[in-house]
């Protein structure tokens, strides 16, 4: 007889809701500077990297959450060269960026060197060896200090970052202030592409409130959504910038993709693509009936328990 | 201060993952002869009926679930009259049949007349009287049998029932041998909709074992899914037909969902409908590469701890 | 194969150990003016009075508590004719004092008249109709002013109450103050029996401050513990009295036992007092080095979460 | 705010009861010939050895455990010589046994030279060194047929082995058969100590069949029990000898204390010795109630999920 697991990380989706994922091992567990990070092996997703005790992605199913992140933007602009990365510590994003061989450049502003380092012993699937990529310029210091003075123009920006709760590393990354900045900082063409929160139509708000603060900033901005598991179901996005829609066909996609060289996708293709952006009626919904906004001085409070 | 909640519903997903509800109240806990039933108060969805331990619908987001089942088969039928329902003990798949007001009857054959009466009593907002609706037949027998010595055509059937282990109740309405019953009664351009359980691409193997049976009877099988928070996740469904197909214009949709009075769903209309059928790629592999069949004689074992 | 529990209640010891009791029915849930109430059936201690999330007594084990509670009081009293009881709603406080046929008069005065009416309409095991004695008088209001007001000496005084947190109905009923008014109500040879809280070496704090602030106002003060597993483990208790010690040989207790018609208990007997009362020296202990006394002006925090 | 912990180890006390530890830290984890091992860190109750899902002993109260298991024995022997020890792999057991200064040889056998290994490098408050003691002699082999084979007669024979489910390494090691062998391998005045399971009222079957065991081989059986916090409550334990009785006066034990140097106990002391020894009245009636024996034919069935 196969006795019951004994170890479980309890996930506190919200008051009312938890979830107990069985724990294998715990390969590292520790304190950066910001925030307290653990890698554990959980039976039910594999590997997590987990940051002030919430699971930030999992080996079995990181790829659905880089590749949503990543492709719909990087599909929807006709050449992108110059990528900027703000957060992105397990270096997937960086991986699934690589994939599109226009690519000449990424710079990627993670505050805490840490936690890369720690991903880059623990979680080597994830990143597989694009740190290393000579293209890649990895700075650690405040990314949206760093964005405000650069003088470079970029074609992609990605906000890869931890949920903007006050107390967390990120928060000051969600506001209008900062999408204005970010706004400006686009290429012709440019596109910024921001992870968004849990898109479960009776906890929005955070989803909600990104869109609604970068509409303040982008002319267009387009929210999306897929299922990832092993953060307890849906999962929002925006598709975000001055000019650029994200409307394709099923085929210019997968022809695009073809061009590109971008061949192992386990999530995205052009079906795909047309899923992710049909939201269905009731997040629609949801998301036009809310209406807070994120400042410099009003932060978004969520759960932080 | 307030107390955290001391009473949980524990929800086993799978060996390695257990969901836990709060629970605020239990309406109605009893044995039926076919299963065990409660009706219980959770913090997290509101009103929820659980059969033999699994969450059945909850009062939240049940119209997810529902919708999802009955809408893409009617409005894909240029014309539903003639309904069967196999199942559908909350009356609220009757509800959703409702809306379109081409019915004009339907035949609900669910074998257990105890859970039936408990969700009348405790789950009124569930059926809203549709078991009074005069076009309503209720029997209380075997629906594959009832199917079988039936002689109607029907537009539509619709499977409304729990998971087919062989333990439960509903095993033989799953299989190849029920699936060649079913086709039969089709009327002309009848079609099938069929809930086939947990759509999460790691625990595929029910809903692409209901697809392959479906193959096995229909010429046209289209899988679909949609994220349903209570049941954890991401939920598979099943449309059959010979002959038809769900594949029309948002436009065309949201058109005819207006000349038949289809005027408040939640979830449903044509946008909606673009997104359950376009599977997102890693969904589309698994159920591609996952081949096994449901029999009368080999049934598909699932977790029933 | 028998699945397994799937409602359970979620028993906060402390921040780091929780204890789950299988849910197998509510039997009542409501909130009285002073406190939120619940009656449960668990599957490993049966039905249980829950008061504030926290579990009062198991119909299992409720005969540990309480006989401890009542008898070594009331056996080494000469002859216990008159007996207060603060709290006690149960009524099985109640029960055991009748057991002694010396007994004349019991004056009860418990604040919450709600909490006695559903523990009389559901857990009648517990009081066995001794609410209905003739020598039972019953008040619903402030035990402390009453017993301040009170012209009578007492033989006997018990204080049945949860534990003294400061939002808590009984924290007034523990304080040194307290203590003097309850000192000076007592007859000759009169004694006073207080439940003390958690008995665990390193959960003692309840306990030290019950015992230490006792000793401010009485001349005996002789602490006491017993095993009651549906609390979670060692439970503590106080002697108190002016001139009376707990100490009388194992026969003696059981002969007067005999006198007095007590013949149907379940824990007390000559042997059960000896181990009450010899401490493990590691409680011995810690009660000694613990100072913290419990004042009008300074309760005591515990745990309250 | 400080956060809830998230990792919790589940201390599965019974089908409808379980302890949820806070973890800290996993310092080990593996698999020996014998059993699973791991050293984990709780909130609840620091370091804690766990073999094969159960937690055998903590940091915090181990010294309640193992003195209650060697010195009612060894006290009650006029002068303690030669020790024998079953099991026993953490160390602390022949720590205690060592504290008596009359003692001038132990042999200890226990089968898992890992457990040993693992607990030396891990646990070495522990042990304190007592591995290193010249008067040890430690063996990994099979302790009943060591002892079967022995030319030796001894003082004093502890067994100190984890419970015996017929799958663990330990069952044979509580039958009639085995007791019959170590009865005879004791010196005049010679004592067995046995730890014998849980001793709450309604989960004692261990603790009764090993006591009823023993009674038929020795003449000598008294059953005793402390309150084990990490447990999860009240411990039983069999005292076994041909002519002792664990009978002696508060004052005698306190001397022979003394005289032996045995100075820096935490729990035991003559008055603890009256209270382990007074078993409440219910659990001495359940105790005589229940007759089952254990034979090598006949294991005793416990819960082993």
């Amino acid at each position: 007889m196969e006795a019951d697991p004994d170890k479980w990380f309890h996930d506190r989706i919200s008051k009312d809701l938890i979830q107990l994922h069985s724990i294998k091992e715990v390969l590292y567990k520790g304190q950066t500077k910001f925030q307290s990070i653990e890698i554990i092996r959980t039976g039910s997703y594999g590997k997590c990297l987990v940051l002030d005790n919430k699971i930030q992605s999992s080996e079995l199913d990181e790829f659905i959450y880089h590749e949503a992140l990543v492709h719909p933007a990087l599909i929807s602009h006709p050449n992108p060269e110059n990528v900027f990365i703000a957060g992105g510590g397990e270096g997937a994003t960086l991986r699934e960026v690589y994939r599109h061989n226009t690519v000449e450049k990424v710079t990627m502003v993670d505050i805490d060197e840490e936690v890369i380092s720690i991903c880059k012993e623990y979680l080597p699937e994830y990143h597989q060896d694009s740190f290393k990529d000579e293209r890649t310029e990895l700075y650690h210091t405040d990314a949206r200090q760093y964005l405000a003075d650069s003088k470079e123009a970029f074609d992609i920006i990605i906000i890869d970052l931890t949920e903007p709760i006050e107390e967390g590393p990120a928060y000051l990354l969600y506001t209008e202030e900062f999408y204005r900045i970010a706004q400006e900082k686009l290429a012709e063409n440019g596109i910024m592409s921001v992870q968004a929160g849990c898109a479960t139509f009776n906890e929005l708000l955070n989803f909600s409130a990104v869109f609604n603060t970068l509409k303040t900033a982008f002319t267009e901005v387009h929210p999306y959504q897929v299922d990832i598991p092993s953060f307890g179901g849906s999962w929002g996005f925006c598709f975000a910038s001055n000019n650029v829609k994200p409307v394709m066909s099923t085929e210019e996609i997968d022809s695009r993709l073809q061009e590109r060289g971008v061949t192992e996708l386990r999530l995205y293709d052009g079906i795909t693509h047309q899923n992710l952006f049909a939201l269905p009626k009731h997040l629609r919904k949801v998301l036009e009936s809310q209406t807070k906004l994120i400042t410099d001085d009003q932060p978004l409070y969520t759960y932080s328990g």
